[in-house]
């Protein structure tokens, strides 16, 4: 945990808080903080700086955060991404959270099992929690916005070209595409599409590079999902940052 | 598992092989092969291609490689890494191989935490097979060399010059540094190093930049280490790429 996270409700009318879960047991088992160090805090969708701890016991941490500054901007990129199996997704998502990505779309495809979507996994709150994980990782207060939709016809019909505002569209392709630095990039933002163990079938590989999803390869190996997610998305941070020179 | 991984001696004198643990379970559950099928296979070490599968029952399957392509090229990226806790190193080994890094160096740093030298998986049959899972996963058979070092200071003044001949050396910093894109891309390989938890003391991240070692920003975020590697990676690949234009 680089940020403790408290909800805003969390925050009392004198602007301290007061913790008595995991948070309060690491701020004392784990940053073995005592009165009068601080801790970096935020509250979750809003505003983050040094806490000072007031009281810390096993039992109890009180805190009196002094929140002045803005969380960091957001990444360049968002995700859209085949359901990857429920070991894969947790990580996926603390990972996603923790790089800044802020849109994540979970889509199904014609690879993805059924099994996967009834994964608890999949429940709101079960998400929320990997993704403050990942914000408390990455120190960042804005948790991303996830979207799923098992379809993934109606989807893209229907909802891509509002759901992806992005100038750039990008499908990582594990073989046979060109590499990255082969394309020019444009506008300073990116979606980027990873498919699903197996790969796209080439149906929705098409339906996807006719809405100008455009193929690019990540090498002449095949990634699991949980690092072909930060090696795509770091690349193309990198490639959209190379066109803003 | 993308490539069935043979070991030298399951070849028999009729290059067929005969398997009869999770690798054949494997054929028969997963891939459902059946007699006739191929499946893509490979030697540890050697070459690799299309295997018929002679036959193939609950306990047993039999194979008949054909070992026409050499693996791909490795990865232009070399790793020297703070020792990761064991639950985070063992996702770091199976991602190292399956991107190509052919060479590991895991190195103890201030902020290591002195349990994980004790960690069961540092022995080499438990690296081995987390290694062998990221080589199936990536499809390659050119297992990465890992050299396990605990203490910093000897290890930096007496062996890092040898073992890191790349002609980049790069430090991914999680803070203050410039990012990649502003730094002068040479000589098409390059050695990354990627600290511990809460990152190089002031004495390390010295005594590596007086190596050559350069640091640059991943961005404002803090990764963690199971993200930030193949985030890095990725990026160092584009950028030395970027050179060679």
């Amino acid at each position: 945990m680089n940020l403790l996270l408290l909800e805003p409700g969390e925050l009392a009318g004198d602007g301290t808080a007061r913790l008595a879960d995991r948070r309060a047991r690491h701020v004392v088992e784990v940053l073995r903080a005592a009165p009068g160090d601080a801790v970096l805090a935020g509250v979750v969708g809003g505003r983050m700086g040094e806490a000072q701890v007031l009281s810390a016991t096993a039992s109890e941490v009180v805190l009196a955060p002094r929140l002045d500054r803005d969380p960091p901007p957001p990444a360049a990129v968002a995700l859209l991404l085949a359901l990857p199996r429920p070991k894969i997704l947790r990580k996926v998502l603390a990972a996603t959270a923790s790089m800044g990505v802020k849109r994540l779309v979970l889509l199904g495809s014609w690879r993805v099992e059924k099994s996967y979507w009834s994964s608890p996994l999949l429940a709101p709150e079960a998400m929320r929690e990997h993704l403050l994980l990942g914000l408390e990782q990455g120190r960042d207060t804005i948790l991303p916005e996830v979207i799923v939709r098992r379809l993934f016809k109606p989807f893209i019909e229907d909802e891509l070209a509002a759901t992806f505002p992005e100038p750039a569209r990008l499908l990582a392709h594990p073989v046979g595409a060109a590499p990255l630095e082969a394309l020019a990039p444009a506008g300073g933002r990116a979606a980027l599409a990873i498919g699903p163990e197996g790969g796209w079938t080439a149906y929705e590989a098409g339906a996807l590079a006719e809405r100008g999803f455009t193929p690019f390869s990540l090498g002449p190996r095949v990634l699991r999902v949980d690092a072909a997610v930060p090696y795509a998305v770091g690349q193309v941070e990198l490639w959209l940052r190379g066109a803003a020179r």
